[in-house]
């Protein structure tokens, strides 16, 4: 039997500093090191038409859009992100390893900008519709990932913006989403990066199987 | 009785060529000398933010986004267009003149790019919610609205772009989201700029009332 298979869509979340951007990387590479045909990607951005609307989104003011409007235009981003990149790499079997999916959008627009969540799902399930098959929320103390982020130039600022107590916000709310739904595996990021990485490496392997 | 009034929402609608730039333009004039408070606007468009993503939609290769990317991104624009200027004009009881609103995508999206028909009105129902209190369809056959289109610079090449028959399904679209709700107006374009501006007129301030 050498039925071509479908390929596999995991996602990375957590709050900034918690490190799932490194996990998202470990992992790509561990994964094809063992065989896989891996894509990384991330969001927002993914693919040049999602890259164009990040870019609109990141510069100038970030506040001269409504919560609605940007919930639109990274909508837009991530259809085309799906379209152009996550969906053709699922039909050629790829294994699809992705920084950050719509559980971002539903924390940071559903629960720091007003009152959006319902929005934030009616607008996926009418224009995306596709969900991750396993979702790696990577968990961590606010406090902690503010002392790691301060390491790195540029995410200070960020982090200072939304403010230690929006972080926890967030992770509340991500923990939230992943006591909702089973394809969400809750990994602790207060440790060291191999550690935390041979955890998510173990739950990618037991889903996926050999490669 | 000295209330304030809710201002009045009034859409131009058509084809390439019809005319109903310059209709919306003549009929704000009239209603302003009439001593109407109007405002004047277009889409896509006719908010800062609105601009900048208009600006991303015409320049570079249009085909490089997907018809339900597009339609994502034109839904952001008029989402900051009723936030920033539309709706508080209304608010502060304005005559808003719009050349082209949520028909021309019910139109262009539903009926020219693919059966997103359905997807149209639902996005519009979640995400914007409003529809004009009156819409002109400025009503032209096509080879008519060519002859015009040609005089105009950069007008010929997109109007090429779509097509003649393409214009005739858009001409016939238009008709039918006419027939199907009593905002509308249907106007004879084949005709003088001042015929016509007199029948727009005139059914404007049958609806509208004295200032």
């Amino acid at each position: 039997m050498s039925e071509k298979r479908y390929g596999a869509f995991l996602s990375f979340e957590g709050i900034d500093g918690s490190g799932k951007s490194t996990q998202a990387r470990l992992l790509a590479e561990a994964l094809r090191q063992a065989g896989h045909d891996v894509l990384l990607t991330r969001e927002p951005g993914g693919s040049p038409g999602a890259e164009e609307i990040r870019s609109l989104l990141l510069h100038g003011d970030p506040d001269r859009w409504s919560a609605e409007t940007e919930l639109l235009m990274f909508t837009a981003a991530r259809r085309d992100h799906v379209e152009r990149t996550i969906q053709p790499a699922l039909d050629a079997g790829k294994v699809v390893v992705c920084d950050r999916f719509v559980d971002s959008t539903r924390a940071y627009q559903g629960i720091t900008r007003g009152d959006l969540r319902a929005k934030v799902d009616a607008l996926h399930a009418l224009m995306i519709g596709i969900e991750p098959d396993l979702t790696f929320l990577i968990d961590i103390n606010p406090n902690i990932a503010l002392a790691r982020a301060t390491k790195r130039v540029g995410s200070e600022a960020r982090f200072e913006n939304f403010g230690i107590e929006l972080q926890a916000t967030l992770r509340a709310g991500f923990l939230n989403l992943a006591h909702r739904a089973r394809r969400f595996r809750v990994i602790a990021g207060n440790r060291e990066e191999d550690e935390v990485h041979t955890d998510v490496l173990r739950m990618a392997e037991a889903f996926l199987g050999p490669a």
